[in-house]
């Protein structure tokens, strides 16, 4: 990567000398921002900390404009200042950024540019056809690109290790086991899938627990690999795969699950989607729900939501519930895995690390950087409880066909 | 019961003919409630039913009074009225009264009476007085009262039956010892307990578990009788029983727990309880409150919240999260044991019923019709999903000391 960085940063340009007052700006800056023990070093190669005792890091600006885009606009200017090569990581990429992230305070004031960013809107609105073209964006990019970096299942969501050494590989097969024992799965049921990327879990519910499954996705790429894939595994009388938006979800079923789509959905949409399930589960039908999440409602990170996810929104569990409460469904069990989100993105970080000379012939530089910040950066928000994994069963209220306890979950 | 039953209706006197308005009148009302398949039984011996296929049990009114009232302000006028004995529920108590519940569809208009109920309080404001007052008027009406009827340890809240043929007595202490591993107690940590009934969870987690334990409560009763048996059994160098309310709570904990004092905390003061969680809890600290909860929000039933529970509110997990979320604390689970609630209270009830001589040589007949009827209506509003039993577990945002998986739970 070395020399990538160097050709960027040269590229963005060293502009003159530091003055004091920049100097002055930075420590006043590191003040607002909790004082991290990270090393700051600006384009004269002078270090500025506020920590002598301990430093995980530096944040290194290769120019004045990268520096001060970032005070007056941090949020979104770190990650554009990353991409472009104008702004270097060393040290343990993941851990620097968790350090950053567990020294801002919350409230934390991120000056008018900030607070004009929270309110515009991040992406296209999700009517649907606004969702395609979120989406789009980001999932259709090409699915040679996923493949170099994703588990052989090509699963995007949160793993689940049965322990802290387990593969990739076998967290998120444990992953959709652990989903579909929550599920209780007979043979023979329906299932429905609203946001089934590569259609893993489509296929591994239908390979494993001998169910039916229609899985929406509006992806284009993902269903037609995923139909492909279904039919070269002999799945596709079992499982079909629909390029439609999960609104217009027909039928009925003993299933519903949704598995790493609502954080596409918009938090205006989340009423609609509990009509959506109410109108298709049956009486004795359960569902779950799989969601990044947050401890409390925060806007979208403004770097993550236009650069990365347009028009995703992540949702305190309270405002999740604004799915379930209004048809009185009955949450069975909340289960939060953040920890294993972290992991999940440090396994793809290091895969992804791993390919990033294929990558960046696909793309470019600034795409590798991009996507190493992301994925670094979400792992760092996971680990420092920035953001939180809410895995939600349900039934419908009257439903009492609900096991004991949850001990079978642990059972082999 | 029988000629206690008779005793009390006749008491209530016979009044006149039925009318063929009154059978009209019932015919409606059996419509509105959803035609339940139970027999409704008028003060003549007739009977009025809507399903003639299948029939739990009867509903019988001795007197025109009771049914008109019911007519009125159904309620409030059907426990008044069972308690007075001018109602009877003849067959499986339980079974005929979650037949009644299930059938109601949930946005029934109750009329005026019950439009007008809903918005008046159920008791003194909780206040710091009023709540004093609330709880007086439930659990210091005796403990040689409570003594007849709950387990050996008096616990009076949900129990954890690790299979359905577990007694009641092994069930309250597998609750105990679930709450303990969820919290992984570590011995010598400090707890504070917000609501401790008779003491039996703080006594559990000092014996089992080497932690001490400070636990408040506003019954006085409870508190002495707590007090005396820590003593008793050697337990008072480790838990120390404060007569106060948990707005009062001071220092500093590892551990926060609270099972069954949401309920009589009051809506209006989830974010006071919140505030006060948070001053008291360490950056390492977790904690579990674990209260009766509703799939969405509804104003608590007029009978039990005037007549048993004064000034008591069963919020729905949303509203649970006005606790945690302004302070973004971070959910880590959450369990639903809500036929675990509807089994305990069919214990409690079956040990009541047979105690029920003794009981009405302490109070009176009354208050033993009114008592079978809250066990068994809060036993049925379980086993329908009415009402639910979530157990949240937490932490404080940044604190990553969680299990990797919740396996732990399951294990001996």
């Amino acid at each position: 990567m070395d020399s990538i960085e160097t050709e960027l940063a040269s590229g963005a340009g060293k502009t003159g000398e530091v003055s004091s007052v920049e100097r002055l700006l930075l420590r006043s800056f590191l003040n607002k921002i909790g004082n991290p023990p990270v090393r700051f070093v600006l384009w004269d190669g002078a270090e500025v900390y506020a920590s002598a005792v301990s430093s995980v890091g530096r944040i290194v600006f290769h120019n004045r404009k990268s520096f001060l885009n970032m005070l007056l606009n941090p949020n979104l200017a770190f990650g554009d200042g990353y991409s472009d090569g104008s702004i270097e990581v060393e040290g343990d990429f993941i851990q620097c950024l968790e350090t950053l992230i567990r020294a801002v305070p919350r409230e934390v004031d991120m000056g008018l540019a900030g607070r004009v960013l929270r309110y515009l809107p991040n992406g296209r609105a999700n009517s649907i056809g606004g969702s395609r073209e979120n989406i789009y964006r980001h999932y259709d990019i090409g699915n040679d690109f996923y493949k170099l970096w994703l588990d052989k299942e090509l699963v995007y969501t949160c793993a689940y290790y049965t322990s802290p050494s387990e593969t990739l590989e076998a967290a998120q097969l444990a992953k959709m086991h652990h989903v579909c024992k929550k599920l209780r799965l007979k043979p023979g049921e329906l299932v429905v899938e609203a946001g089934c990327g590569w259609g893993a879990l489509a296929r591994h519910m239908a390979r494993h627990y001998g169910v039916k499954v229609r899985a929406y996705n509006i992806s284009h790429e993902q269903v037609s690999y995923a139909q492909e894939r279904a039919r070269a595994e002999g799945l596709d009388e079992q499982v079909e795969y629909i390029e439609d938006d999960y609104r217009n979800i027909t039928g009925e079923y003993d299933v519903f699950v949704s598995v790493g789509m609502l954080e596409h959905v918009g938090r205006e949409n989340y009423k609609t989607l509990g009509g959506v399930i109410d109108r298709g589960l049956k009486g004795d039908g359960r569902g779950l729900i799989h969601s990044v999440g947050r401890d409390k409602p925060l806007p979208i990170g403004e770097w993550i939501g236009r650069r990365i996810f347009p028009g995703s929104y992540v949702p305190s569990l309270c405002q999740m519930l604004d799915i379930f409460e209004p048809h009185a469904f009955s949450v069975l069990d909340v289960e939060n895995l953040r920890l294993h989100y972290a992991k999940t993105l440090r396994d793809w970080l290091e895969r992804f690390d791993a390919a990033s000379d294929v990558v960046e012939d696909m793309y470019d530089a600034s795409f590798v950087r991009a996507w190493r910040l992301y994925l670094g950066g979400c792992s760092a928000a996971f680990a420092s409880g920035d953001l939180q994994l809410f895995q939600v069963l349900f039934n419908r209220e009257r439903n009492s066909d609900v096991p004991w306890t949850r001990d079978h979950l642990y059972r082999d």
